[in-house]
């Protein structure tokens, strides 16, 4: 079984290389009756689109989404929506150089000990370029979340390097091209960021994903539980190191007098265990951490060897971003949504009849 | 669809509530002609089995593992195989005062509100002892990919409490029921886990995964890449709240120059990326940290509610382990084997024929 | 991915040989709440049961079927249901003899083909023993269908050899251990079981599944069609060479004008298309043909190899069913429900919001 | 688990509607290496084509393929193959009249039933347009099986109507444009289906498959076997009513004396099973009937009623096939291999070891 499928009910299958003709999906499961159009998805693709600010790459893709199906009359119609963005600044002719290297930290080497062959041109399939297509399906999930169940899913920049940014409001999060929730941490990012540019260096960074609303319930037990649903879809999104559900590595050093949640009649009274408990959701707000590594496309010469078995010096040209953390998290929200929304209808195929055991009492 | 299972290709299904009648499991797409007997399962039972040591729970569970199908004459045959440990030292009459209550910490609330009902003794089926199961499919596992391509996987205590464990060597980590391998801590924490038992406390710990000689190729882009399913197959044990691959959380303060593994003609210079890159395993060791939370089965009084909304006091009696940290290091070393396996798997499903081209050249 | 399992939400996992300790299973998301013991079960059991009636085999297992897991006080809890029944007589020194011998028309030489080795005691996992895990199984889903929905599901007896059982009342049907529902051919039927006991022969046979009341809207294009679903589970049962929905093989000769069902006010005013039309339930009585082979086990002498290349004679002793369409039906009618559920489970996932958009006008 | 996938390790997925901007699919799992161009495709879609001959349908769609994914430099990379067809020949207008109407023997009733909603213009999704996804992804699956297995798999008409088809030869077969491999059969068949076009009617046909050379050992019992997977992908044809593999419903009269395939030093004596034992093949020829029913798109007048429940009366106009048998069978071909190369690569997952134990002897 190829990988290129997520999700159980509501199930996305994407396809494309970074400089192939299109990139494509198809979203499977998709509840009927949800207004739909081609705006709702193309709103959180411009909040990950290259070229809108200096921090990120100069390339400009015009990531202009069409549906192709599962869409009638701007309603869905339970059937699977295709959709698909053409590439268009494509400039191949800046990878010919280094068709038979393979670029320290990318993914070139094993794409070539797997396969036999690789699409080198910008990573081929390789290339983050391909989550666009989360983003764009995480724009659906979201909008259903968010209509029948007023789930709100959304993410920052907690750290970057050494810079820590404080969360202080959502409204802060989208004044800035770096969903910084710190007003005052903008210029030290700024320069951080410039600097970088000089010297053809990158950065990690931490990204923090919070849902709220999230019904009670969701998530299945004993494996697919809630957290290791989200552990697998974040994971999965390029650059990604490290995952940490509610207090997570912080947990090594608590008591379990300190850690545990206690309950009232107001419900919890902490949050420790970000929202998610034996692996199902409980009703707390969810919140992940996630551990970004700086990219390994850097004008910094290095060492690699090609597949001929020569050593040779690389310089990774073409044009990155000295922070991946950045736009990362509109992915990281539409994966999180990705996630919500099948285990919302997992949990309502199988438990559909416990709703009135429940109410005899809690 | 319940998530009860894990694995596309080597598939574990298990099933059993902690003071029910039965463990068992069956494990379907086993290769044939593997010679298995029980006791190559229960060697590594034991690594796990409660009542072992004065560090652990004093349950006293024989966890005698009996092989129901799929073995022939001493070999497995590639039908599925069940497998089955009766619960035997059952003391359900502690459960019995909680059951109207939803201990804080625990999956008592979450599984009631997901299901409506839930079997209260010992936490049913959210209880740990349903990791029996993964540590016997593990043996199956990792007996296999030693047997056929040497692999090695292996876990020690590398952090309790304030208590770091330098690693000095796997001679040392199964010389002491901590599965540490500083002989020079063993004194600290022998003190800490009595002081734990004294006070009616728990501690959170961080375990280690280490796995060598995982052939490259393996993982499946772009969602089911190995680190994704490391990350869902770890995170689905009791009490992970965070995973770490490579320098995990530690990237983030990261310039790209460091982060990024050079190549010469004798491989990889340094393996921050933890043996996988763009979701395959590139040949290196695969390293993988585990942050667990302290237990919440603790003797220490709490705070909570009845399933009819009146507030309580809660002392978790029973008998547990002040650090789960420890008995789950056999669980992550089975779930990493357990991945490990169904990737080779896949891979060969899909690849069998790249191998000629990439033996044209590397 | 191996094949032992079946259904997408309610998904059932079976092991075990025909003679190995015991069979067994697990089905993971039946829903939580429903009241499930043990002879709920075995009243099933019994009616596939073999040694029940001199129409059958004479080897007489005892079919206890024990639950290990997923009820709680008589009470399904949500979380997976392990059933267990142990083999009782086994004679496998029966088989002692055809070890290295392929039976003609059993499994024996595709298992060899395929494993590289065999359970050659009463043919391992091909044995259709492993179908008292599908009927236990098919308990269960048939008392939800039928508590929740009204759904009956059951089947009888239509041909056997050139005998047609014409369809004259259910109550007919568990009057006679042929499940015949014609009252005029029993006298047959014992007639030729007779002689074909007497002569060591076998005879194919005809079976009608017939399921009421099952609710329109489940199934779901375009591959997972409820008639490709119920054509896949009930081609696994051994034995079965041909499957017909509605009017089957008789369409080759109908015009559209004859084929197509009419709608009135009253509903439909036929149903030759068996109560499925685009692959969904349309309310109507869903019909389905099976075509089951004579058995392969017979003690006329045929020709067949070894192993090791030579020509040899086999007698297939044991103790053999004349007619396999008899136990057939049991099986049949717990596939069906199998198929049923796990689309119910399906369809209210991904539909719940839809039955607003319907209920607006029809 | 909507259902709009088939295949575990060689997985298509398919959208479009008949009327919609485009038909596509993404098939995952395909080996890496394989020479591959669009004509490769496109002369298998030309097969399905309509408007190729008198004989069906005259909408005139141009069915041109594009590869977007997943071929590089002319060769499949391991990665999703993208395909994508754009609707050009659409006269929706044709179909507003029956927006509120259900079209007898269609998915009309059902789908709306089903989701609450449906693209009511040619039926939407569930129009047998999406089938040349399927015979898209056939094409590649047939390349596949034929290079590097020389498995071949092809159809014929074998019964239309009350005319039989005698299979004389697959040099007669693509000679005429109803895959009719009898010459002497022709004009019957010229006349039979001018005669329905001149009535408005249509007329149901049987169809036969014959899958040579492949490999002894694919299948995996118990669920899912070669010839349950088979029937589950034929099934899902829009328009079958009735499978057979080998002799199919003829068994029902034989006896197990003539039914069972002995073995010699040549192989098989004979192929009554139809090249699957125990769910598994055998090496030998297999073969399996289809019965396809009339198309219920025809203008002859017929009684119906509307979601507002009127009773109406409906011709269905729009360009249809009098018999949709013909257009099926490079559909049935392509979903045949479909199933065998999945099944291929399934095998080769679990049991690439068991090569030495077999050729220890056989």
């Amino acid at each position: 079984m190829a990988g290129n499928s997520i999700g159980q009910l509501f199930r996305l299958t994407t396809f494309g290389e970074s400089h192939g003709i299109a990139l494509g999906c198809v979203v499977d499961g998709v509840p009927p009756g949800i207004p739909l159009v081609e705006s709702d998805i193309q709103s959180d693709l411009n909040r990950r689109r290259p070229g809108m600010s200096p921090y990120t790459t100069p390339r400009r893709e015009s990531d202009e989404v069409k549906i192709l199906s599962g869409v009638f009359q701007g309603v869905t119609t339970g059937t699977p929506i295709g959709l698909l963005i053409k590439n268009t600044d494509q400039r191949s002719q800046d990878y010919s150089a280094i068709k038979d290297l393979f670029r320290p930290g990318h993914a070139d080497y094993t794409y070539y000990k797997k396969y036999g062959i690789r699409d080198y041109r910008g990573g081929g399939r390789s290339s983050a370029r391909e989550t666009t297509m989360r983003v764009a399906v995480g724009a659906i999930a979201k909008k259903y979340l968010h209509m029948k169940h007023n789930v709100k899913i959304r993410g920052y920049l907690s750290t970057m390097g050494d810079i820590i940014c404080e969360f202080k409001g959502w409204d802060n999060v989208e004044k800035n091209n770096f969903f910084c929730p710190d007003p005052n941490k903008i210029d030290l990012l700024d320069r951080l960021i410039r600097n970088l540019k000089k010297s053809g260096n990158s950065i990690g960074a931490q990204v923090t994903i919070i849902a709220e609303n999230v019904p009670p319930g969701l998530g299945e037990p004993v494996f697919d539980r809630l957290d290791a649903d989200l552990a697998h879809a974040l994971m999965s999104i390029n650059a990604v190191k490290g995952i940490e559900i509610g207090d997570g590595f912080a947990v090594i050093g608590q008591l379990g007098s300190e850690h545990r949640d206690e309950m009232g009649l107001k419900g919890f009274t902490s949050n420790h265990a970000g929202g998610i408990l034996g692996g199902i959701s409980n009703g707390q707000i969810i919140k992940i951490n996630l551990a970004m590594k700086p990219t390994s496309s850097i004008t910094i010469p290095g060492k690699t060897i090609t597949k001929y078995g020569e050593e040779v010096e690389i310089i990774t040209k073409g044009r990155h971003d000295p922070c991946v953390g950045i736009r990362a998290i509109p992915i990281a929200e539409a994966m999180t949504a990705i996630v919500i929304i099948d285990h919302l209808l997992r949990h309502r195929a199988q438990c559909s009849d416990s709703i009135d055991m429940i109410n005899q009492y809690l």
